[in-house]
């Protein structure tokens, strides 16, 4: 994969979240640097939806710019540096607002956990991080690598981690996978809030459905690429996809 | 009707399907062949949004290809095979993750049944199937025809089963009527649990009323017809609207 | 107002409430004849997203055509035949199945009451009525001049009636005010049940608050026709508006 | 900042209200005059999407123009008036009835606080206003400035007030705030209502969290303006955008 292509995905990603509603003005997306694991790819402060090419820059894991750059960068981009340093499996991460998420981190009764296949990849168990727990009364945002590396100790080897009173972080081992991770998760959380409701045992995924979904998972399998490629064209960039190894393939774009 | 009309309903039905959030990415829509019924036509694995002409493809009822075929099936077409091999009523079949349905599978305190006159087809009774009961853990999908089998006998000879923590599969007499069925079966759960947060006794469709309206069914009726078209049209594809023995007839193409 | 006006309002509305999820491939709405009290207009059989002048058909009191008419016709069309003779101070009726109202007629335990000042226009009482009650086991419709004229004696002299399992049918005094009146019928039902939801005492609109609004509408007033405007302009349509001595007026259209 | 900046910014501010779900039919923003802090802008009757440069009038502190005006007004113009009279700090007023932050006036059980770190600028007491309890019944619109100082008495030194049954008036100290605190108002609701539903105890924001997140606010920040780009363009007027000492930025106009 070279690095055009690493740039495009993430542009696309940008727009996949924008479309399916996990980011709006705020929220973020970065991949890992696929020949240096101490440097990854994120757009510059700007919402998602608008992100170009020309856009992307390179961090380090200190969430510091590697080249000169004047334009502004996103304030919660610790979040990103302090997974991929704390994380050499993961190669990219999501941080988002999504709505539907953010009840399981106010109201603390019922733990967000996987109850629809689709949302077995955010993992058995999903932790909620407080950043007051140990920074007291902030802005709540991840300003500095001492809050992103709390962030990413709450986290540990799970997949997301809750945000009290703010959103969500992703870990995936591909970018095609925490995009999907992070759009099955609100619906998975919806599925839950109204299970909840209607009362009654709650059936939720065994861990070894979890394992078995997990097990089966490929970034580029067929079901993990029509996934991608339909949310291209629904966010309007379905011509910018290329597929490693196949054909060029989109259609309504 | 010829099978070319055959397979351009096909097509209209997936883009209604997609269009009115039936299916995202996934889940699929299938029709039996009209002149062998051990044969039926669905998509090749691709989002139905994205479906045209050429993506259909023909399969016998053990789920495998009638003809050479390089590209990817849907990997869960065993639903279909194992419903039209059950059912030789059936026509149609859906199998979709609708969102509002899913709360149904996964607390099963309160039975989906039909609360509103379009919600009557889907049945007076409304199974859950979960795959765990005879295969233990797995990864939900319904791979095989085992899997497909063991769906269809939970699903009997009623319209619709809801699959624990995936979705349902829906079973029609033809392609319309299995297109409405499925898209008012998530508007008959969302009624259905708003009634029940409302509190108070619910107001169920009687038996008798079921069977009323589904003695009036008729699925090239004008009433029938009125919703196919709406749903064309919205989903962009009302130009490829075909009625039997009547005009063309679309607009706002 | 010439009868011209009359259909080119009667296409507006039809796709104002398309446009404002209150009505989809079903339901409709009808306006009396300005000059013959004993006739109405309303769309043939078509979805009212569809509807253009063309389609607009002329029925007496008994729910039949008063012209030779090859083409279908709404089965329910008797609603509107029913509740124009019952009460000569409608002008316009709408029936439809919007979705947020559904729960109210299924779980009887919260009557629909106005809650915010968009309501009011429901009035004070919404009866529910079920078509059970006295024709027993049917398919919901109402399909001839009894059923129309069991549901009108319930309607009595409110604005709304709730359908059991089915929708509601309103009534106003112009095209206008039915068309306002059914796109705040379901807000005002979801801030109803989000408001039971939240728990403690509901405060309703008083009986005066009711009859303050009512004393205070007209409807070509500014306010009233503030929103006709911006629903046309928003339904596509807003190049059909026009304005009883005003200059003819509308944006982005 | 020159007026014509003022009112194009105002013309935006309308259009993202609309686009954001925030207003309809109904509701008003205005800006106060930025060198005569006894006028303010707001548009003529109008629907907020529709409105234009030219639709935007001067009106004094007694909510009446201040130029000879022949075209229709809102009729809630004192709520901006009477909140400007009473608050100098307070440079832009939005009045809306967005459906979300209806159930909090309607059922007084559950204060509406932050809950999100985006709804912290709504502030920590958002105080209910019954406009029955010193006027009895009306019809519940803030017609003259009695009824407008009585709510802004209620506001005191807060962001927002709640108006029973009606809506919300918000108050900022910048045009872009003010907007941005009405766009999460009802997005801060539905998480407390979810919160609520889900049981258990509710965690809001801490005071000192909320004094944090005002410390660090600025009306033209990156952050803050990163919304006001990415709205208007969602909103079709990103080539209106224009940014104080910045470069003119704007994609996908």
């Amino acid at each position: 994969m070279n690095l055009d292509t690493v740039v495009q995905d993430l542009v696309i990603a940008n727009r996949i979240l924008a479309r399916e509603d996990v980011v709006d003005a705020y929220g973020h997306v970065s991949i890992r640097h696929p020949d240096n694991p101490k440097h990854f790819f994120i757009a510059r402060s700007l919402a998602p939806d608008l992100v170009e090419r020309g856009d992307i820059v390179e961090l380090g894991l200190d969430g510091q710019p590697v080249r000169d750059e004047t334009r502004a960068l996103y304030l919660e981009r610790f979040i990103h540096a302090a997974i991929y340093e704390a994380r050499p499996d993961v190669q990219a991460v999501v941080h988002a607002h999504a709505e539907d998420i953010l009840p399981f981190g106010i109201a603390q009764a019922t733990p967000l956990r996987p109850v629809i296949h689709s949302g077995s990849f955010i993992g058995a168990h999903v932790p909620v991080w407080d950043i007051a727990d140990k920074f007291g009364d902030t802005d709540l945002l991840v300003r500095n690598m001492d809050h992103g590396r709390d962030l990413a100790r709450c986290l540990g080897d799970n997949r997301v981690a809750l945000m009290r009173g703010h959103g969500f972080a992703s870990a995936g081992r591909s970018l095609i996978e925490v995009v999907r991770l992070s759009v099955y998760l609100p619906r998975n959380a919806r599925a839950l809030m109204r299970a909840t409701q209607l009362g009654g045992e709650i059936k939720y995924l065994s861990e070894g459905e979890i394992a078995a979904r997990n097990a089966g998972y490929s970034p580029y399998s067929t079901e993990t690429w029509r996934a991608w490629e339909y949310w291209a064209n629904k966010a309007g960039c379905g011509h910018l996809v290329t597929r490693p190894d196949h054909k060029h393939e989109h259609k309504k774009g």
